[in-house]
C-alpha cells in the first residue's frame, strides 16, 4: 500500500455541466473530512452514499457539490477513495484541487489510479492497459476487444496457458533435483502435447494482431482511378452519408490527410485523401507513382471507372496485377449517365469484386458500404476470440512463442533436465509479463505515462 | 411536473478518465433496471447510494459503470435522476446515451435540467441563471458573486422588498374597494418611507452592475506611453507572472487582441495589446488618435515613460488632462539604467498615482500589481453586498426603480389609488421578473438557451 494520497480531476479537461474530482489514498477521508460540510448532518461519511453539501476553504464556499465515499478494498484503486461531483468550471476545478492538495494529498501522475489498482492487486496489467483502451476505443470492434481485455478474458486465456505450464516445469524441476538418477517424473509425450497446444494459441493470439491493430486504426482503404472518375464525390458521399457516427467521435486524432467513417461497426481510414478533397478531379492527375505508393498502405484498393470508358476493361486487369495482396473492389460510376461499356461478366469470370453505382446521385452507396464491410468479413470478430492490439503483448507473445519452439525442439532431440526447464520458464516469463506477474519498474512506467491524468 | 425523462453527458464534451450522463424524469428508475446490471445483487437500486455494475445491450456488455439514484423530490430537478458514471470514451457516452434514448428517455436541450430545477421549484430563476454564471466563472470576484447568487442571496434580498410592497398593495386594494367612502388603509407616510427605502436598495443594485460586469470580463486596462519606454517588456512581465493564473483559466474564450490576467482574484483585461506584443517597441509610433480610443474603452490608464525623460513630466500633466474620468497610473520605467529626472513630489502634489520600476529586470512588478488590485479598491468585493452581473436583471431593475420613482412623485402629489396600485404592482412584476415569479415562457427559452447541454 502506498503512504500518499493523490488527486485529481478525471473528467474531459475543459468547462461543462459537473466535473468529477478523485482522490485516493489513506488521507483521503480526512481530506474531505477537513474540506466538505454535508447539509444534512456533520456524521461521518458512509461508504457507498452521496452526501450533498458545500466544499468550504476556512469559510469561503467554493461549491456546492456531491460526495461518494469508496472504502478500501471495494474502490477502483483498492484505497479509500473520495469523488467531488462539483459544477464543471475550469476555476472551480482548479480551486478545489489546490485545496485538497493543501490539505495533504499531491497532484496524481498520468494513469496513477490504475496503475494503483494494479499494484494494490485489482486488476492485472493487461486489465489495466485495456482501460487505456477502452477509453480511446473510437469503434465497435475496438470497443469489444477493450471491454473484454479489460473484464480479464485475455488474462485469464493466458492464465490458463501458464496453470498446465507450471504443474510441469514443477516435475521437470523435480528431475533436476534427482538427475544422477535418471528419473522422468514429467512424462514426455504429455509435455510435447502440452507445448504444442501452447504453440497453437499463442500463434492464434500473435495472428489476432494484426486484425487488431487494424480495428484500432482503421482498416486502409485507397480510392484510385483515372481524372474525373469521381473519386471526391464518391469521397465526399461516404463521409457525409456516415456524418452521424463521425461527429460521435469528433475529437479524436486522426491524421490530417486521413477520412475515417465507420461501417457496421468496422473503422475504414482513407489514406491520403487530402488530393482528392481539395483538388478537382480534372487537375489531379492518375500521378502513377504516388497512386502505387498510397495502394501499398492500404488494404483495400477502391478501383474507380466510368461506366463510359471503353478501355475501363483493361485498366482493371492492370490494377488487379498490381493489387494482388490487396482486396480491390472495382467501383463502375456514374452509371445514371451512361450504359456500361464494362462486360462485367468477365470480371465475374477472374474474381474481380466490382460495384456499379452513381456517387452522384448516390445510388447503390448502401451496397458498397455492405461490400466494404464484408470484404474485412473477419470472423474473430463475431465469435469470441481473443484479439491482441497491444504491442508490449504481441513482442512478449513473439517472445514466449520462440521459447515454446525451442521447447519443442528440444523435446524431439531429448535435450536435457536443465536447458528444458529454462526455456518452459522462459514461456512462463513472457507471459507473465503481459499480465504483470513478471515485471520491471521501467515497464510500468512506460505503460502508465500513457494514460490520461485522473485515470 | 413533466412526462417525459431527458438524458445528456454532464461532463465537459471529450474523452477523459470518466464521464458522467444524468437521466431524469419519471422514467428515470424504469431505464437504468433495463439496462444496468449490479455487480453484487439484483434488488431495487436504493436512493443515495452507488453501485457497480455493467451496462449492457442486450447481451452486449458497454461498459462497466458506477450509477447512483436520486430520489424526488430531493435530487438537483427535484424529479427522480440516475447519473451514470462511466468510462469516458466518446464512443461509450454515446453508446450509453443511445441506449438509454432507445429505452424511452430523449435528449435533454441546453440547460434542461436546471430548467426543470426552477419549475419543479428547487430554485428561483435568478439562482438558476447563476448555475451558468458558475460555470462560466474565471476569476474569484466572478465566482464569489455567482455562488451567492446560486445560494439564494439575491433572491432573498428580492424578496425582502417584495414583501413589504405586497403588504402595502394589499391595503391600498382595499382602499380601492372602498374608493367611495374615502378611506385611507394604507399609511402614506409610512408607504413613503417604504418607496423611499425600495428606491435606495434597487439603486445600489442598479449601480453594482457596473462593477459586476467589470468583474465578470475583467476590469479594461491600457498600457500607453511613447515609442520604446518598455511597454510590450511590460506586457510580457505581466503576462508572464501570471502564467500559472491564465493557464488555469485556459480554454476560455477571449479577445484575441487582449490579454487577461488575474491580481488578487480580480480580472483585468489588457486592451488591443496586440500591437504592443507583435511589433517592436521601436516602430510603433504614439499613435495619437488610435491611443486615445483605446483609453476612452478602458478604466485604468498605465502610463509609461522613461525614468531619463526629462521631459516625461509634461508629457504625465497632459495625459492627465486627458484621463480624467480615468484611473491614471505612471510607471517610471528602466530606473535600474538611469536616476530619475522626475520630480515625483510633483506628481504627489498633483495627486498622480505612480509607481518606479524596471519591467526588464523585474523590479517592483508585485507593487505595481498591488497598485492595480488597490486601484480598483472595490468595497463591494470584501463586504457582502449583491453585486449584479446579469443583463437581464439590471433591465428589470431598472424599470422597477422607474415605478418606484413614479410611486415616489405620485404620493408627493396626493394621486389617486389606482394608479398608485398600478405603479406598485409594476414594481413588483418586475421584481418578480428576476425571481422568476412573472415570467414568461419566451424568457425561460432565452435564458436556458445559453447553458451547455447536460446541466
Amino acid at each position: 500500500m502506498f503512504n500518499d494520497t493523490i488527486t485529481a480531476t478525471a473528467t474531459p479537461p475543459g468547462s461543462g455541466a459537473i466535473a468529477v474530482i478523485r482522490i485516493s489514498g489513506k488521507k483521503s477521508l480526512d481530506i474531505i473530512n477537513k474540506i466538505f460540510f454535508p447539509v444534512k448532518q456533520k456524521s461521518k461519511l458512509k461508504p457507498y452514499t452521496i452526501r450533498f453539501g458545500t466544499v468550504k476553504d476556512q469559510n469561503e464556499i467554493i461549491d456546492e457539490v456531491l460526495v461518494s465515499f469508496f472504502k478500501a478494498p471495494y474502490s477502483y484503486t483498492g484505497e479509500d477513495s473520495i469523488e467531488i461531483s462539483c459544477h464543471g468550471s475550469l476555476y472551480i476545478q482548479q480551486k478545489i484541487l489546490n485545496l485538497i492538495i493543501k490539505n495533504g494529498a499531491r497532484l496524481a501522475a498520468p494513469g496513477e489510479f490504475t496503475q494503483r489498482a494494479f499494484l494494490n492487486g485489482k486488476m492485472d496489467l493487461s486489465q489495466a492497459e485495456a482501460v487505456a483502451d477502452l477509453i480511446a476505443s473510437e469503434s465497435e470492434a475496438a470497443h469489444k476487444t477493450a471491454i473484454k481485455q479489460m473484464r480479464g478474458g485475455f488474462s485469464s486465456e493466458l492464465q490458463n496457458l501458464r496453470k498446465h505450464l507450471l504443474s510441469f516445469i514443477s516435475l521437470i524441476e523435480l528431475e533436476l533435483d534427482f538427475s544422477e538418477e535418471d528419473i522422468e517424473f514429467a512424462d514426455r509425450k504429455q509435455l510435447k502435447e502440452l507445448i504444442e497446444n501452447i504453440k497453437k494459441h499463442l500463434k492464434k493470439l500473435i495472428n489476432s494482431f494484426e486484425l487488431g491493430n487494424v480495428l484500432k486504426k482503421g482498416i486502409p482503404v485507397t480510392i484510385a482511378g483515372e481524372p474525373n472518375v469521381g473519386k471526391s464525390t464518391l469521397l465526399n458521399v461516404l463521409l457525409n452519408e456516415d456524418k452521424a457516427i463521425v461527429s460521435d467521435i469528433a475529437g479524436t486524432t486522426r491524421d490530417a490527410v486521413e477520412d475515417i467513417i465507420s461501417v457496421n461497426g468496422i473503422l475504414f481510414r482513407f489514406i491520403d485523401t487530402a488530393g482528392i478533397r481539395k483538388t478537382d478531379d480534372k487537375i489531379e492527375s492518375l500521378g502513377i507513382k504516388k497512386t502505387f505508393d498510397k495502394i501499398e498502405k492500404s488494404e483495400i484498393v477502391l478501383f474507380m471507372v466510368n461506366a463510359g470508358d471503353k478501355k475501363a476493361e483493361n485498366k482493371i486487369l492492370e490494377i488487379q496485377q498490381k493489387t494482388k495482396n490487396k482486396h480491390l473492389i472495382v467501383i463502375i460510376n456514374k452509371i445514371d449517365e451512361t450504359k456500361p461499356e464494362i462486360l462485367t461478366g468477365n470480371l465475374s469470370k477472374k474474381n474481380i469484386k466490382y460495384i456499379e453505382i452513381s456517387a452522384k446521385n448516390k445510388i447503390n452507396i448502401d451496397k458498397l458500404n455492405s461490400l466494404l464491410a464484408e470484404t474485412v468479413n473477419y470472423s474473430s470478430l463475431n465469435n469470441n476470440d481473443t484479439i491482441v492490439t497491444n504491442t508490449r503483448h504481441i513482442e512478449a507473445l513473439q517472445k514466449a512463442y520462440n521459447a515454446a519452439e525451442r521447447v519443442s525442439n528440444g523435446l524431439e532431440i531429448n535435450i536435457s533436465e536443465d536447458f528444458l526447464a529454462q526455456d518452459i520458464r522462459e514461456i512462463l516469463q513472457h507471459i507473465g509479463e503481459i499480465t504483470g506477474e513478471v515485471t520491471s519498474d521501467e515497464i510500468l512506467a512506460n505503460i502508465f505515462a500513457n494514460f490520461c491524468i485522473g485515470k
